[in-house]
């Protein structure tokens, strides 16, 4: 058997799979990320019921370092999340010298859709989630990018919606992407989730956090030359978001850019997650599964 | 020998090397870049003087097909130099099976920078211009990204500084980055080129290039994670340029990414090409050199 295991900010997704089927798990289990001790434990318990396993792959949180040349491989790095700061995850969870792959949790979402999701047959392609936090996972020609645990686009800088005088909730940059358009940010700037919007005030909050997505979704367009963008998270499921980001998109290019971005259909390029439930897990038994002969 | 070859928006630079030293060319030629037929025709000149030729490096203005698995591998594709939209210049230039590598200029830029030059010892590292265009290649763990001739990281949006009422001279997006720093938009917005401003104004002006600049190195160090970044072109030869786009880094990140973003010394991140005289070709030089036993 192989073990994906996907640590979020707020649940852990643990399951095993065939090594030729990671995306078809035997048994998943869920439950809340808390202290590293407990979370730790109980991925140990799932791993030493799964039967012999052969392979383990793990998409973290962050920021981690996921540079296999890093004497600090497999942490969890500067997290504010209280207790987490320095974690040797990885080092804690693979015992016994079993294989193991380890990245952050945007770049095994973004492998679990790039191979058995929306973003089959993509060249370049990239997941963003727009949730509890914003995070993008790019992959260029097979690969992530960004070993070290970054990229960390989320805080990338954009420029102001007129009607939005909201000053954003990030505590380093205030309204940064995440600052603006993250479930916190949503909630503090309107009292609602994004779900959850009144019918009479929707389509201007869409259009608000339409705007900020779709920039960021230009700069990623614009930087790995992405065939395909999948934009997963809460925040995304909101109704109406994703049409809203799509019509977004060419105004910001214009016409310049790769084909994906100058002259494609932004509903071809800009999509939903295929994997509805744990991308990231699926991303984790697929690295698992690399690691076998 | 080995040649190097960068076609430039404005100018072609030739370059021979012994296959041990692509940072020492032997022989260097420059002409400026004319119609295809006739600059293509003087780099062939160029090799059929060089003796025997091993291997040919070729950085070209873009965008370019740099993917190696593409039909078009080797064009220079949608640009809007008059007759050279879709110029198989590879192909043109290299003939009768030679080995031959092709990567965008700054991408060969940034390869000379890494091997050669300021860059050396970084993992991820990044190579921007500022002059007639702005763009930037970028290198993760040893392999440049975006094969496919993107990322076009020039025409990324910024926010605007408060003091700049200039409308942009991007003919797509106005205001983008290149719209506000290139060359052709310093000179529109002041009348003369950023080497010239009279000492009255300079300070002011400097501060609004720079609040742009950082920007982007902001961007690219979140996306890459780059240890370092060179900052070369026309425009950054203005005095006091660099450093205030080193004062204004830390401002925009505020404690937030990776290290090189978060807490180390701008100075030793943003720094000034050490190759004086063409990265580009010392970069294609020993992009040659990598196709030799």
């Amino acid at each position: 058997m192989i073990v994906g295991i996907e640590t979020g900010g707020t649940k852990v997704v643990c399951a095993a799979a065939e090594p030729g089927s990671p995306d078809a798990p035997v048994r998943i289990e869920r439950f809340p990320t808390t202290t590293p001790d407990e979370t730790i434990g109980r991925i140990r318990d799932f791993i030493g019921t799964t039967g012999t396993v052969e392979a383990i792959g793990l998409a973290s949180f962050g920021p981690v370092d996921a540079d296999p040349s890093s004497p600090r491989f497999g942490r969890v790095t500067t997290t504010p999340k209280p207790g987490w700061a320095d974690t040797d995850l990885l080092g804690r969870v693979v015992t016994g010298g079993v294989p193991a792959a380890f990245v952050s949790d945007v770049v095994g979402a973004a492998v679990g859709e790039l191979r058995y999701g929306a973003g089959r047959g993509a060249s370049s392609f990239a997941y963003a989630t727009i949730g509890t936090g914003v995070g993008v996972g790019m992959i260029v020609d097979g690969r992530p990018i960004g070993g070290d645990g970054w990229p960390e686009l989320g805080h990338l800088l954009v420029r102001r919606h007129p009607d939005d005088d909201f000053a954003g909730s990030c505590p380093f940059h205030g309204d940064c992407l995440e600052g603006l358009t993250a479930g916190p940010a949503v909630l503090a700037r309107w009292g609602v989730d994004a779900s959850s919007f009144p019918d009479g005030v929707r389509a201007g909050r869409i259009a608000i956090l339409a705007a900020y997505i779709a920039q960021m979704a230009y700069s990623v367009m614009l930087t790995v030359g992405a065939d395909k963008l999948v934009l997963g998270g809460g925040v995304m499921q909101s109704p109406g978001l994703l049409d809203a980001v799509r019509a977004a998109l060419p105004d910001l290019a214009r016409g310049y850019g790769p084909p994906s971005l100058s002259s494609a259909d932004p509903a071809a390029v800009l999509l939903a997650p295929a994997i509805a439930d744990s991308p990231g897990v699926v991303g984790a038994l697929a690295l698992a599964a690399d690691l076998l002969p």
